[in-house]
C-alpha cells in the first residue's frame, strides 16, 4: 500500500455522499469500484477499503463540527438492492498482516465515534438496508442506533466471515451481536455460520434489526423514524457551525511538521519525536469567540493535527517503535484554555471539540506503539496535555535545581477525557487507590508540582536528576527498540487497560485480538487457506486441528 | 507429546510435596528434572510443564476435598534459593501451537483455582518466594493472596517473557499485575521489560509483593502470617475429609467410558458424543450421608468424570471439532440431588462439591470445541445438568407428540453454577432481558417445560418434530465440521462470554488471545524468534514491523 493522507473533504468524496435535510443528514455509500486506494482490486457492491472508510470519518466529522442542526444520521446505499458487502475480500488479501490490522483497528474507531455521537453529542443514527448488508456492512450497521431492512424477500443481514473466509467479523461484529443488541448466544451462533444470513420477521425476532418493512413502504419508515429521533436531540436548531480546513503540514522524509505539532522520525533507531505545542497568544474566552476562531482555535486544531499525526504513523511508519512524546509552551496559557473549555461544555462546539480530543487521545492510547513523555524544563504537561503523559506507557520528568521544571493537573484530568474502559487516566492508573486520585483534585483551577512531588505522587515514573538523565533516558529507549514488537503490542495491550471492561475494550481486547490471531492462520492465509481460495476455483483446506 | 493422563494422586507425585501442619498445608515444589512428561527436555531450576501443574491441580483438589481441616497453604520450594524459573522454554519451544495453548489454558485453570478456593472454600494462599521467581513462577504467587519473597540480595521476582523470549507472561501475569495487584501500569511496564525483574523493597514498594524479609527472619514469617491467614477461615475444624479414588475409565479406540460418563469419538466426522448420565437408587439426603458416600456421591464423581473427560477432549482428540451432548436418566432424581445440595451449602463438603461442579462447567465454557446440545426422550436435563443445555452453543429439542420430552429447571440454575463473567448461564443467555430470568425462577423446587414451551420461553435453540428431526441435527453437525476450526475458536470465544468481564474473563479473552497471537508469530516461533533462539548462542532476530 502507498503512503496514505488521511484528509479529505466532501468536495472530494468518491464513494459517499452526503445531503442535508434539515435536521437528517443522510449518508448515502455509493462506492466508486476503480477509486480504491489500490488498483488491485475492485471495490465492487459497496465494498469497502480504508479510502471508503477516511470518507466515512470525515463525513462524521462535519456534520459534528459544520452541522450543529444535524440531530439524526440516516445511513444508507445508492445502489439498488445493495446496501454494503462489508470489507473488501481482494484488497483485504493482498495487504499485510499489518495493515490488515490497522485497517480494523480505523474502522472501528469509526464505528465507535458514531456511538460516541449517539451517546454524547445528540445525534442519532438510523441504519437504513435498503438491500445486502454483509460482514463489514452489518457491523456498520450495528454501531447505528437502530436498524431498519427492507423485506424485499432477498435482502439479508450476515456475518458471513466465519463460513466463508474462515475469519472472524472482527470489526465489532461478534461483540454487538451479543453485547449491544443482546442477540441470544445461540441464535448469534448460528447467525455467525450461515453465509447467506437472516432476513424478514426472524431477522427482527432475533434481534438482528430493529423493523423490517416492504419496499413500498421503506423510504417513508425511514423518513419518519428518522425525524422522530432528531427530535430528541440537544443540538442547536440551526448553525452556523464551522469549517474544519485542511492541516497542510509540511512534509519531507524525516518530518511531519503541522503548526502546533511535528513528528520527527530517526528511522535508524525506530524512535519518533511527537512534540506538541500548547496554546500560544490570545485564546477565545466565550463560545462565541471560539465559534468565531473556528478550526484555528488550539485545542480543535492540535488535537486533529495530533491524531493526523497517529494515523500517519500507524499507517506509514510501521517500523517506527518507540514514540517520544514532548510538549512545548505556557503552561498558564493550556490551563486557561482548561478553564475555558470547562465553564462552557453546555455549548455544542466546546462539547464536540471536548469529545474530540477525548478520541483522540483513545486512539493514542490503542496505538500499538511504546510511547515514552519526557518532561523537562519548557514542556507543557499540563491538564489536557497531560494526558499525553499519562497515556503514554511511561513518563521520565527531569529534577533539575537550576530550572523550573513542573506538571500540572486541572479539572480536564478528572473526567471529561475518559479512556475506553470509562475510567480517567488516573483512575486507571491509581486503580488500587481511588483516594488517592481524589486527593489530587485542585481545589482551585489547577495545582502544580515539581519533579520530586510528582514522583512521589506517581504522576510520573521516574524523575532522574541532570547527572542521570541522559544516559536514564537513552537507555530506556535504546532497550525498548530491542524488544520483539509482537511481544511488546501484546504487553501494552494488557498493561494500558486495567480496571473494568467495556463494549469498547472488549472489541479492542478480546475481539481485536482474536482477530489478530486468526488473520495469521494457515487457514485463513495460508495457500489454501478460506481468505486466499476465496472467489477463485480451489476450495479451501483446513488443518482441522483445533487450538 | 503423548496422550496424556490426567489422575494422579499424592503418592505418585514427582514434583509437588504436599505436608500438613494442623491447619496450614505446604505445597512445596520440588521438580525432578529427568521426570518431564517428555524426555526432550530437562526441567532444571524447578521450571514446569504440563505434568508438574497436573500435580499442582491435583494436589488443590486434595486440599479441599480430603483435608477440611486446612485453612491455609503456603506454597514454597524445596531448591536452595530457587522458587521457580516458570513454564520450561525447552518444552514449549518444541510445542505444537495447540498444545501450548492448551497448556497455558490448563495452568490458567488451576491458578483461578487458587483464587476461587480463596474467594468461596475459606482457604487462604501465601507464596513464599524463597528464591528466584521468573515468569509462571511469579504468575503462580501472584494467583496466591499474599506474597512474600526473601531478601537475599539476589532473589527477585520478574516477568522475563517479553524481553527474553519474545511472549507474554500468558498464565495471567500482565493482567493480575495491573488488575489484582493494581501495581501501576507504567511500573508495570518497567517490570515486564527487566529480564532481572525487581527485589527487596522496591517489590514492595511497586506493589509486587506484600513483604521481604531478610533469610534469617523469612520462614519464621511465613508461619507466623500462615497462622494468621488460616485463623479466618470457615473451615471445619477438623476432619475427616473424603477421598478422591481413581476414576479408571475403560479406554478403547473410540471411547472413554466412566461410570456415569462416556465419550464417543466418530473420528472420520470428527464429531464426538458426550453422554452424562444423572443419578440413579437411592441418593444421600443429609451431609452426613454425602460424607459417607464420600467420592461416589453421584454429583462429585460425574463431574469428576466430565472433568476429566474434558481435559482429554483438549489435549488428547485435537481433531475433534463438534462435541454432541447428551444426558440420560431419571430426571426427579437429579432435581432431588439439587435440593440436596441447594439444601445443604453451608456444609463445608457441598460447598467444594458445588464450586467443583461450577469450576467444571467453566472448564466446558472455555474448551475451544463446538458443542450442540440434543434434549430427547429419555434425557436428563435438568437443574445442574441443564446447565450443559445452556453451555452449549446451541441446543436442539424433539418435540415428539407421542413420547414425553421435557426440561426442567431448579435453582442450581439461578445462582451457585456461575460462569466466569459472575452471570448464571440464564443471565448471559437473556442478557438483554432480565426480567425474563426473573419469569422462569421456579416458584416450587423445580419447573419442567416441554419442547415447544422451551423454545418459546428461548430455553433451547430449536425444537424440531420428528420429521425434521434428523436432517436438521445432522445438517447443522454436518455444517459445523465443514468450518475453519481457528474461526470457530475465535467465535466461540466471544459469543460465549457476552457481558461484564472479570479478571477471570480478561485473562481468557484479552491476555490468551494475544499471547496465542504472539505464539505464532516469527519473531518467538520463527528460526530466528525470540522463543527459538534462546538459550542456544544465537541472538533473536526481529521483523522490527509494529502490528
Amino acid at each position: 500500500m502507498p503512503a496514505v493522507s488521511f484528509e479529505t473533504a466532501p468536495d472530494r468524496y468518491h464513494h459517499w455522499k452526503l445531503t442535508f435535510d434539515g435536521p437528517v443528514a443522510t449518508l448515502s455509500m455509493d462506492v466508486q469500484e476503480d477509486e480504491g486506494l489500490s488498483q488491485d482490486y475492485k471495490l465492487k457492491l459497496n465494498s469497502y477499503d480504508l479510502g471508503v472508510d477516511l470518507e466515512l470519518a470525515d463525513a462524521l466529522q462535519r456534520i459534528r463540527f459544520e452541522h450543529p442542526e444535524v440531530h439524526a444520521v440516516v445511513i444508507t446505499s445508492l445502489k439498488e438492492r445493495v446496501f454494503c458487502a462489508g470489507a473488501n475480500i481482494f484488497m483485504l488479501r493482498g495487504s499485510t498482516h499489518a495493515w490488515k490490522v490497522n485497517f480494523c483497528k480505523f474502522t472501528n474507531e469509526t464505528r465507535l465515534a458514531i456511538e460516541d455521537a449517539s451517546a454524547h453529542s445528540g445525534i442519532k443514527f438510523l441504519a437504513a438496508l435498503n438491500g445486502i448488508c454483509a460482514g463489514g456492512g452489518y457491523e456498520l450497521a450495528l454501531a447505528c442506533d437502530e436498524i431498519f431492512l427492507v423485506d424485499d424477500g432477498n435482502s439479508a443481514v450476515s456475518l458471513p466471515e466465519t463460513p466463508l473466509l474462515g475469519v472472524l467479523p472482527g470489526t465489532g461484529g461478534l461483540t454487538r451481536v451479543v453485547d449491544k443488541r443482546k442477540v441470544r448466544r445461540d441464535l448469534a451462533d448460528v447467525f455467525g455460520t450461515v453465509a447467506e444470513g437472516v432476513k424478514g420477521r426472524r431477522a427482527v425476532e432475533w434481534g438482528l434489526v430493529d423493523q423490517v418493512y416492504p419496499t413500498s413502504q421503506f423510504r417513508q419508515r425511514v423518513k419518519e423514524r428518522a425525524a422522530m429521533l432528531a427530535a430528541q436531540s440537544d443540538r442547536p436548531s440551526e448553525g452556523p457551525g464551522i469549517t474544519l480546513g485542511p492541516l497542510d503540514p509540511q512534509l519531507s522524509d524525516d518530518r511531519v511538521a503541522y503548526r502546533h505539532v511535528t513528528i520527527d522520525f530517526d528511522r535508524p533507531k525506530r524512535v519518533a519525536t511527537l512534540t506538541v505545542s500548547g496554546p500560544e497568544g490570545g485564546q477565545p474566552a466565550t463560545p462565541e469567540q471560539i465559534v468565531t476562531a473556528g478550526d484555528a482555535y488550539w485545542p480543535l486544531r492540535a488535537f486533529r493535527e495530533l491524531d493526523d499525526a497517529l494515523l500517519r504513523l500507524r499507517l506509514n511508519e510501521p517500523l517506527i517503535g518507540t514514540v517520544v512524546i514532548k510538549t512545548l509552551g505556557d503552561q498558564a496559557a493550556m490551563l486557561d484554555v482548561d478553564d475555558v473549555l470547562l465553564s462552557n461544555q453546555q455549548h455544542w462546539l466546546v462539547r464536540e471539540i471536548v469529545s474530540f480530543m477525548k478520541r483522540t487521545l483513545k486512539r493514542l492510547d490503542l496505538t500499538s506503539r511504546s510511547f515514552f513523555a519526557l518532561v523537562e524544563p519548557g514542556s507543557c504537561f499540563a491538564g489536557t496535555l497531560f494526558e499525553l503523559a499519562l497515556a503514554a506507557d511511561r513518563s521520565y520528568m527531569l529534577d533539575s535545581p537550576d530550572e523550573d521544571n513542573s506538571i500540572a493537573l486541572s479539572r480536564m484530568n478528572f473526567g471529561p477525557l475518559r479512556m475506553s474502559n470509562g475510567l480517567t487516566r488516573l483512575q486507571t492508573r491509581f486503580l488500587g487507590n481511588p483516594d488517592h486520585v481524589t486527593t489530587l483534585v485542585p481545589s482551585d483551577a489547577s495545582r502544580r508540582f515539581d519533579a520530586e512531588e510528582a514522583a512521589r505522587l506517581g504522576l510520573v515514573s521516574f524523575a532522574p536528576d541532570e547527572l542521570d538523565w541522559d544516559d536514564e533516558v537513552r537507555l530506556a529507549i535504546e532497550g525498548r527498540a530491542a524488544l520483539s514488537p509482537d511481544a511488546l503490542t501484546g504487553m501494552e495491550a494488557n498493561l494500558r487497560f486495567a480496571g473494568p471492561e467495556t463494549m469498547e475494550t472488549k472489541i479492542f481486547g478480546r475481539l481485536t485480538a482474536w482477530q489478530n490471531w486468526i488473520f495469521i492462520r494457515p487457514n485463513a492465509v495460508g495457500e489454501k487457506g478460506a481468505l486466499t481460495t476465496y472467489g477463485s476455483q480451489s476450495r479451501p483446506e483446513f488443518d482441522f486441528n483445533r487450538t
